[in-house]
């Protein structure tokens, strides 16, 4: 088999190399079964109309945080995913796996986020299923939720990105990992750096609305390994270089002390309400416009290209014009957070 | 809250009536962001068309077992809850989590059997997504699987049952429970009896071409809970006594050995590949040939019918015609098995 380790590793949950790794040993021994096609989405053709249908695990730690819990990340990673599609998202399942001792009261407050981001994100919970293990077989409770959404327009796909486009980042990043860890570690930045939890199918909506026709080539919600495994993954799949202008790069001043005092780059941390949109030159004002005018969206930047120059490579450029290579990690700086 | 537990408790999942109050519970405090029905699929509208959706989580103990493993049972579950809406299952999503020191061995195990079991239902994986979590944090894999199907006919309903309908049982009860508890307890019932489970949606579609059409009122695959939990919940919505012919319903030889050294009845053991199948009485015996012309119908029998007596209630009537009721579980009489 192609992976590298005969066993599973936490590195292999990163959404850096060991988890591509994982991936194309999951699809290749799934064989003729998979037909996904590596985006955060498949489209699928159901009665002759096209539909997306997206599915995400959750197993966050902590699972409940200062301004939000797993509920809450489990309805938006899978709203995120559809929305970034191009699709419409509508319909959500819910799987829910609980560990034999979770206080009732948890459970409630994760569902009260499930249902409060749900008709946020104007989606329905049609079926649920629920599994108990013993005590000690989980951290509490993990989620699942598949979703399934409808195109109002063509499917945005990865390969359409060209080199000359732009990106386009929406808001601040690391929020969301520095928040879990804080809570974690006990360095009390929890208060000042909310996770930026969100559903963004709204913003992205406006988006859409506001930019000419085809001027947005491809959207992906920056979450497990950060703005890095994002840009290496377009970055190798187009075989082209991405420019990011570090300086432009928005992060949270309080993000960035405590990233520091971690020992962690915010450029690979996961978030969960940030999405790095890649937009022809002539939109990029529209862009950023619509993103701004929204909540979710008011520290939208543009960041970076895709460049000329063949060959995947992310570079990141300082203010002084000096370049540099952004390494894809190989696993994960930090413990699982989603 | 309406749970009469203040926390989890292994009984929640077990399929009876603790599993009922978590339901419930969930429901309502989903509140409107929640359409399901309580049934084990939803049907929702695309476009105007109508497709079914569900979702499972998977926790089986142990996952690889004598004739099968977790994956196996992952798209059989899913597969069988689409098949006995009235659906044709179509795609599939496949969520995991993954315990630290997994052989990467086992988890190819898994993912051969999730291909060999898709192709043989006729259903394509379009997306998945991994999770790995530390060593303690899970029992080696969890997987979910998420499921849209689409309708040929009108999608079934429990509440189309009538008095006077008949339950038509495709095969033998208890021996997915007895297979791995055998396993688990190094009993040696293993090799005589396998686990059922099996993808019914092609024998179901042999059902469906054989049976007059409206002659089937609705269907339930045998899981969690067992016939047990089936036929009490049916009981319950119709308000109306379902009789049982004990002597009718089909168990192995050795699996009732096997149940008596463990104390436990085949009638509240979960199955994998087994329906039960209500249908009104003219079209039996089209039911029963159909079922029996299929491998994994061949011990199709018809077992009981729904009465006329009002009140919710399984009564067992044995060979010299004495009647008992068959008591709804509070809890499980076993630990989870999928």
């Amino acid at each position: 088999m192609t992976t590298t380790d005969a066993e599973i590793v936490l590195d292999h949950g990163t959404g850096a190399q060991l988890s591509h790794e994982l991936v194309e040993l999951i699809a290749a021994t799934l064989g003729e079964s998979y037909i996904g096609e590596m985006e955060d989405s498949a489209t699928l053709t159901v009665e002759g109309d096209r539909i997306a249908m997206t599915t995400d695990s959750f197993v966050a730690d902590p699972p409940f945080f200062g301004n939000g819990n797993i509920g809450k990340i489990a309805v938006c990673g899978t709203v995120n995913d559809l929305a970034v599609a191009g699709a419409t998202p509508r319909y959500l399942t819910l799987g829910m796996i609980l560990e034999t001792g979770l206080p009732i009261a948890n459970l409630v407050l994760a569902l009260e986020s499930i249902r409060d981001t749900a008709l946020e994100a104007g989606v329905q919970i049609v079926c649920g299923d629920t599994k108990v293990v013993r005590k000690g077989e989980a951290d509490q409770l993990y989620l699942n939720t598949a979703g399934v959404g409808v195109y109002a327009r063509d499917p945005l796909r990865m390969a359409a990105v060209r080199p000359g486009d732009k990106v386009v980042l929406s808001g601040y990043l690391g929020n969301h990992t520095v928040h879990l860890l804080s809570i974690r570690e006990g360095l009390g930045f929890e208060s000042r750096v909310p996770s930026d939890c969100a559903p963004l199918n709204g913003m992205i909506d406006g988006v859409f609305a506001k930019a000419p026709t085809g001027s947005i080539r491809s959207m992906r919600d920056v979450t497990r390994g950060g703005l890095s495994a994002v840009l290496h993954e377009y970055s190798s799949m187009l075989g082209r270089a991405i420019l990011v202008d570090e300086p432009a790069i928005p992060i949270q001043h309080e993000t960035a002390m405590a990233a520091d005092m971690l020992g962690i780059n915010p450029l690979h941390c996961a978030n969960e309400g940030c999405v790095a949109i890649f937009v022809t030159p002539d939109a990029v004002d529209d862009v950023l416009s619509a993103l701004q005018a929204h909540k979710y969206g008011a520290h939208a930047a543009m960041i970076g290209e895709v460049t000329e120059r063949e060959g995947a490579a992310v570079i990141l450029r300082d203010s002084a014009g000096r370049e540099s290579m952004l390494e894809e990690l190989r696993g994960a700086e930090l413990p699982r957070l989603c």
